[in-house]
This record gives structure tokens, sequence and C-alpha cells, in this order.
């Protein structure tokens, strides 16, 4: 008898197997697929671009994080190709025992140097980076002072240290300074350039002075901000003016870059410091030649055309100056994510659908990710959208946002 | 003034970075640089294959995961090439939110297929998908029992879920009985199906019938058991008959497949719950096609040619019998892992070294890898190296352990 002949087993009898089961997320989420499409796990059908097959239809895409086009640049396509020719399909290793390829050591070269800094270190994601970072820098006896809307990447490092985590305000260095003042532990505090969901940008000269005078090491995360922010793209600390000040920046490759991977940004010593203590660096396998190049090549596109980010900026204006003549105000920024306060959960899950059902995909954010009440309908904004594709969505928001406020009573609640 | 202009500040205000360059590790590591190369990050210049080239030399390369010889197969290669051409060189975002690949999908539904069971799930790296199962897994009051040599992601996993670990001694379900047996909490046992330091195999079927009776979930970590053992090249699961048995099955793809990834297979169900509460899957980005696109065509070349297993079984066999020929014993095993006893420290860089100096790669283990005394050089069998390859490595053993027993009387460790 082979094992494949057999019904599979009783998993009852594990507690552990019975609790995952029972998790009533589970049941929300069967329950949400049974009445109507959730907005997760969208099938995606073609590559990401302002227009992409969905689900089996044409959707116009205002969900994607490929805020330069650059994932389907044919220049970053034939880099991947190509690497994937000369160094194979994967390192099949951790850069510490047998993955450590001269091309992981080139993407650090060029990303030290376009950040003007003397060290880099590069993860298979950046999710792996920022849990790098905080794991490796963080004991138990310290504390981490991370904004109020912090990835989960930085939360789960700071877990994975058992270190104390105190949470300031959004984007309030002041709260940061009354809590921070008379506390004599070791510490750091984290803060995006942009954040991912409201797509606001951080306060960063106001920070970096509470640090200096706190003591705390700054940690600035990019992944929004690198391709997007800044003149030369580097992202809202070359906006503040603190790229060197900043002790550590982490950015991703999957958002800006198009490629998948991330990175620690920081000073020589520190990094090779970091080299040997940081476990989800030392023990994962090494990102795939394909991932490297495609990064590489992204950065040096971006190095020689920082035009770029200011076709980015123009069209996400355009955006901003549409949605303003149906009364619209998302919050402010100038950054690729432009976000509206919707309101109620069941709103905001309202408004996306009704986007999607007119051939339209954006994010919605419900709680817990936001306060409930203020759920947010998030639009991201590439270079590539046409000026067409722009008055588009923002006529369609308009209609549905009435559709929702005749509806529900809800009007007001849109420009808060 | 630019931010590049002025010189970095002085960063010793910081007690973290202060007590991060004091690691005395980095003294370690700079000292060891000092006075010859250390075996680890060392410069990979070319694919990886049974000749690589390291460092400026051509080196015969006994030091790598690459045990199907899939990463540079010309059929998976293309793969990822056309996914890229397809799909475009990353997908810029979380498969939650907007980067849900039909791909994706399709290699999920294959390896659930691969493994006779209803459910599989994809993650960016081998190492978070056990993260993610660990933390996603268990509570805080929950118990983890790992044995002793188990791979730093699930003790990483184990840490963020801040559940309770405890070791069993390593291959000993006996103890884990031992200790489990009067344990009321609920938890989980963790092996792996070939260990990547010895190489050697768990005896499953009684760590199963342990888990039974002490209602523990089983894991199951094949990640060098994919297709180095099984007829199917399924992993040490399928030799034991437990493939349905065990409650959670994790693998990577970069080690036989030839990629980069990691995926958890069990049941639907299992697996229904965990896509909505796994933290390291729900806020990382996806995969990139080209890495999607390799695992997927080397999983189909691995299907349609069982024989390849068969094939590397047979090199691992040429190489232990050249070994045994000159007196050498590694560690039982029909792994592709062979790994030899060396014993201190020293003596164990120093089998490296001398290796290394004749052009060959290896790994080697030192604590706090393994218990100080107990050194391994660590030989990875490839299914493309050749018979002169394998001959060539053993009389180099050979050569070296005398040489070194000669200058130390260090005798009789080799074959321990």
């Amino acid at each position: 008898m082979t094992p494949l002949d057999r019904d599979p087993p009783d998993r009852s009898r594990s507690p552990i197997i019975r609790r995952l089961l029972d998790d009533p997320r589970v049941a929300q989420a069967r329950l949400g697929r049974r009445i109507g499409r959730l907005p997760y796990f969208t099938r995606v059908e073609s590559a990401t671009g302002p227009i992409t097959h969905m689900e089996g239809r044409e959707i116009l895409n205002f969900g994607s994080n490929n805020y330069l086009g650059l994932a389907n640049d044919p220049r970053v396509i034939s880099a991947a190709q190509e690497a994937t020719a000369r160094w194979g399909a994967g390192v099949t290793g951790s850069r510490l025992l047998n993955g450590n390829l001269a091309l992981h050591e080139e993407l650090e070269e060029a990303l030290r140097r376009f950040y003007g800094r003397t060290g880099a270190m590069v993860f298979p994601t950046g999710y792996a980076a920022n849990l790098g970072l905080m794991s490796s820098l963080l004991g138990r006896h310290d504390r981490a002072y991370v904004d109020d809307e912090m990835h989960a990447s930085v939360l789960d490092g700071i877990a994975l240290a058992r270190a104390h985590m105190k949470r300031f305000g959004h984007n309030d260095p002041e709260d940061l300074r009354a809590q921070a003042a008379g506390d004599t532990h070791a510490g750091i505090c984290v803060v995006e350039g942009v954040y991912s969901m409201r797509g606001d940008r951080a306060p960063l000269r106001n920070f970096l002075d509470v640090c200096r005078s706190t003591k705390l090491a700054l940690v600035v995360d990019e992944a929004h901000g690198l391709g997007t922010a800044g003149e030369r793209g580097l992202g809202t600390v070359e906006d503040e003016g603190i790229v060197q000040d900043a002790d550590f920046i982490t950015i991703t490759f999957s958002k800006s870059l198009g490629s998948c991977g991330g990175a620690i940004i920081a000073d020589a010593e520190q990094i090779e410091a970091l080299r040997i203590n940081t476990r989800p660096f030392l023990f994962t396998a090494a990102n795939t030649p394909a991932s490297v190049a495609a990064a590489l090549a992204s950065l040096r596109i971006l190095q020689a055309e920082p035009h770029l980010v200011r076709e980015l900026k123009a069209r996400v204006q355009s955006l901003r100056d549409a949605l303003a003549r149906h009364g619209i105000q998302p919050i402010p920024s100038d950054g690729p994510i432009v976000s509206v306060e919707v309101g109620a959960d069941f709103d905001t899950l309202q408004a996306w659908r009704l986007l999607w059902n007119r051939g339209i995909y954006t994010n919605p954010v419900i709680s817990p990710a936001v306060p409930p009440g203020r759920g947010l309908l998030r639009m991201s904004v590439m270079r590539t959208h046409e000026e067409q594709m722009v008055r588009t969505i923002a006529d369609a928001c308009a209609d549905v946002f009435t559709d929702l406020q005749l509806s529900q009573e809800g009007r007001g609640k849109v420009a808060s």
C-alpha cells in the first residue's frame, strides 16, 4: 500500500489543529466568499500594468505598487532573463555557505552608492530585511518605539527579538519625545518614509531631532519612498536631507524596483556586524539571480532617468486634481498612494465592490488595519497610467461615493 | 548643501549601535579574515555546478544544494525566462492585495497533487514558510518540541510566536515521549526528514507514534528531503509511508528544485485557515514569476523523471564507497549530505582550508552549530558530479586527514 492509497487520518486529535480550524476569521472569510467576492487574493492573470487581466476580465488597475512601471520594462526583463541564463534559476543556498554571488555584491555596491552610504546588505524579501534588522539590533531589555501605523514586518521583527515595543501617535514626534524622554533603556525609533495605507509622509527631521536628544537609533523604512520621493528617488530621507543621518534605511525591491527582495542601507561598520549576527540573513536562501539582476537594472534606470519620479508625481497630481473637481479630498500627500477615508468597514467594502463592478481595482483598508469607522479606499498610481485612466477612476469614485451617500446617508464622510 | 556633502554623524551616541559594533563576533570575524580567508561568504562567480568559479578560480564544488542539477537545467531556465517575459520581473505586492498570480495558484495545485494532499501554500522563501507556520500555529501557552538539530527558521518561528520551546535529543523519539507524556499543553513536534548538517534522516514512523499518543501535531521539514529521498522524491515522508499522516510538511524550492521559495503542504482546511492568519505570508511580497515558474518546471521534471533521484543516490553511494576505501566513515545516511566528524573547530577549519587550497569547496560546521569538539566537514553531492570528481574529493580527504593526524596526533577522530 502506498501512502497515497489511504484516507487522511483524523487530525482533530490535535488541540493545535482544532484551534487553527476554529479561528473565527476562517468562518468569516468563508461567509464573505459566499455572499460575494472578497477584495483579497484576487487572481491576477497577466503582468501588472495599468490594465491588468484579473478574474477573467480586463481591469483598470489602481491597486498595484509597480509605481514606475519597471516590473514590465523590457530592459529589466532582459536583465532578469540574462542573469538566469548566466547564473542559473537559483543559487540553492545561503549567502553564508554557498549562495554569495558576485551579482549580490554588485547590487549591494550599487545600492550603497545610490544612497551615498558605506554599506548595504541584501535580503530575499523586504519583510526579511525588516525582520532581520529588528531581531538583530534589539535585545529583550530594549525599547522599540514605532509609529502607530508601522508595517507588520517591523512589528514581527520586534516580537522575534522579544524587545519591549511602545507605539507613538502616527506622525507625532512630540508623542515620541514625551514617551522616550525619561526612558533609560537602549532603544530605537522606527518610522516609514511613506506610509503604505494612508500614503502620507513622516516628518523625518523632527523625528531625527527627538532621536538625537533621546539617544534612540533612527530606522527609516523607505519601502514606498524609494522611487517615489526625493529628486533622485531615494525616498523621503532625500527630501528631508537626512540620508546620512538616518542610522538605518530599509528598502524593498518589490515596489518601485519591480522585483522581489529588500535591503538595509547603513554605514559599513554596522553592516559588517549585521552580516554575522542576523539570523534571517544567515539562515535563508539567497535571492535568485533573476531578482537581483532585475533590481539592479531598475536601480540603474532610476539613476539614469530621475525624470521617472517627476512623471509619477505629475500623474499623482492629476488624480488629486480630478478627485478635487468632484469634491473628494484624499489624505494629503504627494506620494503615489492616494487614500480616501470612506468610513465604516461595510461602506468601504461596498465602495471597493462598486468600483470592481465597473472594472476598476483598488485596495480597501478596513479594521483592524485602521481604527473602526475609518476605513480607507486606497488607490495607487503608476507612472504608466494614462490621463484618461486617471479621469475614469476619479469619475467612478464620484459616482460610487454619491450612490453610497444617497443610500446610507453617509454624506460628509468622504472628505473628512 | 545636499545630504551627501556631509560627513556621517557620530552614531556612538546610540547605545544600540555601540552594542552592535561591540559584538565579539565582529572582532573574531575581522581577525579571521586577517589570518587567512574564512570559509563563509565565499564569492561565487558562475552558475552553481560541479565545477564552479569561486574567488577567481575553478573549484570542484561539493558545497552546493543543487542536488539534482536543476538550477542549471535548460528547461528550468527557459521556464523562468518565459515567465519573466509574460508576467514581469516582479508582482510588486503581496498575494493578499495585488500579487496573487494564477501562476502561484498553479504551483500550489501542482505541489498538493505531487504530495497527494489537498492543500499547499507558497512562500517567497523556505525560511518564511517555517517562520509562518510556527508563528501561525502556536500561541504563547503552547509547547513546541523540536529536535536538537532543528533549523534556525523553525526556532525563529517559535520565538516569534513566543511559545515555549522544548528540545529533545537528536533523532530520539523516546526522549520526546518522555518529555511530552505528562504535558497537558497543546503542542507540536517538529523534525526534519533529512538534517542539513549531519545529513541523517529522522525515524519518522516512530515520531508519528509518539505524536499520536501525546496529541502533538507533527510537522516534517523536507527541505533537504524533497528530490533526494523517496522513490518519487517526496522526501523521507515517502520512504516512511507517512505522507498523509504528517500534519504539515514544509519544503523549500532552493535546493533540489533549483529556485527560491518554500511551501507548506497540508489538508485544504488547514491551508485555508493558514492563508488568513499567517503574518509572514500576508505581509510579504509574493514570489517573482521567474522563481515560481522555475520551481514548477523542476517539479514537473522530477515527476516525469524519478530516475534523477536514483542517479543522485548512486552518486552518493560512490562517494561513500570511495571514502570507505580510505577508511573514512561519514555519518550513516543515504542522503546527499555526506558529513564526516573531524573534531575540534580548529581542525575542522584546517581540513576545510586544505581542501580549498586543492581547489575543492565543502562546508565546515563548527560550534555553536554543533557541540564543541564535534566539528563536521560537510560534503554535498549533486547528481551532476562525475565519478572522477567523487574519487578526487575522496582522495583529497584522505590526504588532508592524514596530514592533520600526523601533525596533530588526531588519528581516530576521523572515523569516530
